[in-house]
C-alpha cells in the first residue's frame, strides 16, 4: 500500500500560518472570532522564532482590550470529577448571558499521556456551546513555559470579549501555585471519602482556596459530604484570614445532578462585588502582574547563565572542584561569575 | 568634662588589622589559637574591600583542613532555653575529650537589639573552658550574607580542629532552614505548654528536625513533658521517612539539671556512625555544598542587576507601565532583559 501524500496540505497549512499577522488576528479576535482566538493561542505556544516574535506583538496588541474578565482558578485530583462540574458551573454562566472560556493547565501530561487533554468525550455540551471556548494548553517543557503561554491566553481571550475565564488543574504538584497567581478566585474541589477527610491533598493547597467545594454530593454521598464540610471549616479556620477580607467558604454541589452550582456561581458574583468594591481586587491583580515581570526577568537573566553551553560546562568542572574539597561553594560561584561577566563583553 | 580621645587607639587597632595576613592567620587557625581565629572571622565579616579579598583566601587556605566535624544545628522560640541546654550539652562535649565550638545565628538581633547576642551572661562555664570557642554573628543586613559568613566560619573552626559544632539560631522565622541547609544534624528544642503542644512552632521545622528535645522536663513540668512527647512522636509520625534512614527521635532533658544530656550526646554519636556508615553524611554534605554553589551563584547574577542603580530605575518605571496596563509583565521582562545585555556590553 502506498503512503499517503499529505505535503501537499502540508504546504497549504504553513502558507496559511504565514499569511496569520497579529494586526489581522487582533481585529479577528476582537470581533469574537474563535478560530481566530485558536490560531492566536497557537502562535503562543508556537516554539518557532518567527511565530514568536508576531506572538508578542499580537499579546501587545490584545493588552489595551484585556483585563475585565473574572478568572476563576478551579483545581482537584483526579477522579474528583473537574469535567462534569465545569460542564455544569459553565452552563450556569452562559445561561446567565455570559461568555466563557476554559483553558486547561496539565502538567502532567508530558507523562501520562494526559489525563486532560486526552479525554474528548468531556464537556460535551459546553464544547458545543457558541459563548463557550475550550483551550487544552499543551504538555510544556517547563511549567514556567506553561504558565507564560497560559497567562498571554487569558488576555487573548479576554480581548475575544470573554467574561469568565476558567483556568483548570489536576492537583497535583506545583501547578496550583501557579494557577493561584494568575487567577482572581481560586476554587477546590474536593471529594467527600471514608476515613480522613484532609488526605489527597497538601495542607497549602487549601490554604490558597477562596472556596472549598465538595463535589459529588449526590444520593448516598450527601451525608458523608455534609460531615466533611464541617472538616474542611474547621480546617479552614486554621488558616490566616486573607488580606482581601474574604472568608473562604465550603459548599457542596453535585455535577451530575446540577445542584448547589447556582449557589456557587452567585458566592463568586459576591467575591467579584465585595473585592471590587474595597479594590482588593485591583491590589490582587496588581500583586500578580509584579510578580509576573519580577519572575519572568529573573529567569532569563539566569538562563543567560545556564543556557550558555560554555558556561553550563565550566559550572559542571566547578562543582566537581567543590565537591571534591579543592574549592569553597562560595568561592566557586565568585569564579563561575566573573567568568559570565567576562562572557557578557565578548558577546 | 572632656571627651577622651580614642584616636590613638583606633590608629593602633588599624595598624594592627593590616598586620594580619592570610598565610599568618591560618598558620596560628591551625594551632589552635582563638585569639587568630575570632579575628579570622571578623576578616570574613568585614565590609571592607581589601578585608574581603583577604577574607577569600583566608577562606581558601582553610578549605583543605576542614570538613571534619560534626556540625549541629540548634533552634528553638525565645525561652526555650537554648542557652542553659547549649551550656549542659557543651559540658557533655568537652567532658568526652572534644573541642566545641559555638557559632550563633541571630536574624532578629537587627531589630530587636540582639536576643542571643544582648544577654552576656550566658553560657557561662562554656566561655571559659579553653576547649570551647563561642562567637555571636553580628546582624547582618539580609540573612544571605549573614548566611556566607557562618558557613564560612565553620570552615575556620574546623582548620582550627573543633571536633563539634554548634549552629544556634532563634526559632522565629527563615533562619531554620539556613541552619539546616549547613548542619549535619538538626536539633529542635522545645518546651511542654499547657494546651496544645504544637503550637508555636511551625510543622516545617518540626519537618526538618533529626531530634526533637523537649527542655525543662524537671520538677512538676515533668508530666506535662512526658505527654508532650508522645504527642510530638505522633507528629513526627506524619512525616515522610528521611532519605538518609535516620528516625527522627523524641527526647525530654533539664538543661538546668543535666538530665538526658548523655543521652542526647550518644543520640547524636550514633547518627553520626549510621550516617557515615551507609554513606548518607557525605550525600547530605555534597547536597549542601551544590546547593550553596547554585544559590550564590544566582544571588550574583541576579545581584549584577538589581544592584545596578539605572537598571533599577528603569524596573520602576517599566513596573508602572506594567500596572497601567500599558505593557504585559513578559513584555516589559523583555524589554528590561534586553536593556540588561546592553549594559554589559558597554562595561
Amino acid at each position: 500500500m502506498e503512503k499517503p501524500d499529505y505535503s501537499d496540505w502540508l504546504n497549504k497549512r504553513k502558507e496559511h500560518r504565514k499569511l496569520l499577522n497579529p494586526e489581522n488576528l487582533v481585529e479577528r479576535i476582537r470581533r469574537g472570532d474563535r478560530v481566530a482566538l485558536a490560531e492566536g493561542i497557537t502562535l503562543i505556544e508556537s516554539e518557532l522564532e518567527e511565530d514568536q516574535e508576531k506572538g508578542r506583538r499580537l499579546v501587545a496588541l490584545c493588552l489595551p482590550y484585556s483585563g475585565q474578565s473574572i478568572r476563576i482558578g478551579i483545581t482537584g485530583v483526579p477522579g474528583v470529577g473537574k469535567s462534569t462540574f465545569i460542564e455544569s458551573f459553565g452552563k450556569q454562566i452562559v445561561s446567565s448571558g455570559k461568555k466563557l472560556a476554559v483553558l486547561a493547565i496539565d502538567p502532567s501530561s508530558g507523562i501520562s499521556g494526559g489525563s486532560i487533554l486526552g479525554d474528548k468525550t468531556r464537556m460535551q455540551d459546553l464544547s458545543v456551546n457558541p459563548n463557550v471556548f475550550i483551550r487544552p494548553s499543551p504538555a510544556g517543557k517547563s511549567l514556567g513555559g506553561v504558565t507564560k503561554k497560559t497567562r498571554e491566553s487569558i488576555f487573548l481571550c479576554e480581548a475575544a470579549g470573554f467574561d469568565y475565564i476558567i483556568v483548570e488543574t489536576v492537583g497535583v504538584g506545583q501547578s496550583e501555585t501557579v494557577v493561584k497567581s494568575m487567577v482572581d478566585f481560586f476554587l477546590l474541589l474536593m471529594l467527600a471519602g471514608a476515613g480522613d477527610e484532609l488526605q489527597g491533598i497538601k495542607k497549602g493547597i487549601m490554604e490558597m482556596a477562596d472556596a472549598v467545594v465538595i463535589n459529588k454530593a449526590d444520593g448516598e454521598n450527601l451525608r458523608v459530604a455534609e460531615r466533611a464540610a464541617i472538616e474542611y471549616k474547621n480546617a479552614l479556620h486554621l488558616f490566616h484570614p486573607n488580606q482581601n477580607e474574604w472568608i473562604p467558604e465550603v459548599r457542596l454541589c453535585s455535577g451530575l445532578e446540577g445542584s448547589g452550582i447556582t449557589d456557587i456561581y452567585e458566592m463568586i458574583v459576591r467575591f467579584e462585588r465585595n473585592t471590587k468594591l474595597k479594590g482588593w481586587f485591583d491590589v490582587n491583580r496588581n500583586k500578580q502582574s509584579s510578580k509576573w515581570l519580577i519572575e519572568a526577568l529573573n529567569e532569563m537573566i539566569l538562563d543567560s547563565f545556564y543556557d550558555d553551553p560554555d558556561c553550563a560546562s565550566r559550572l559542571l568542572s566547578i562543582k566537581t572542584k567543590v565537591l571534591e574539597g579543592k574549592l569553597s561553594p562560595y568561592a566557586g560561584a565568585e569564579e563561575l561569575f566573573a567568568h559570565y561577566l567576562k562572557k557578557r563583553h565578548e558577546i
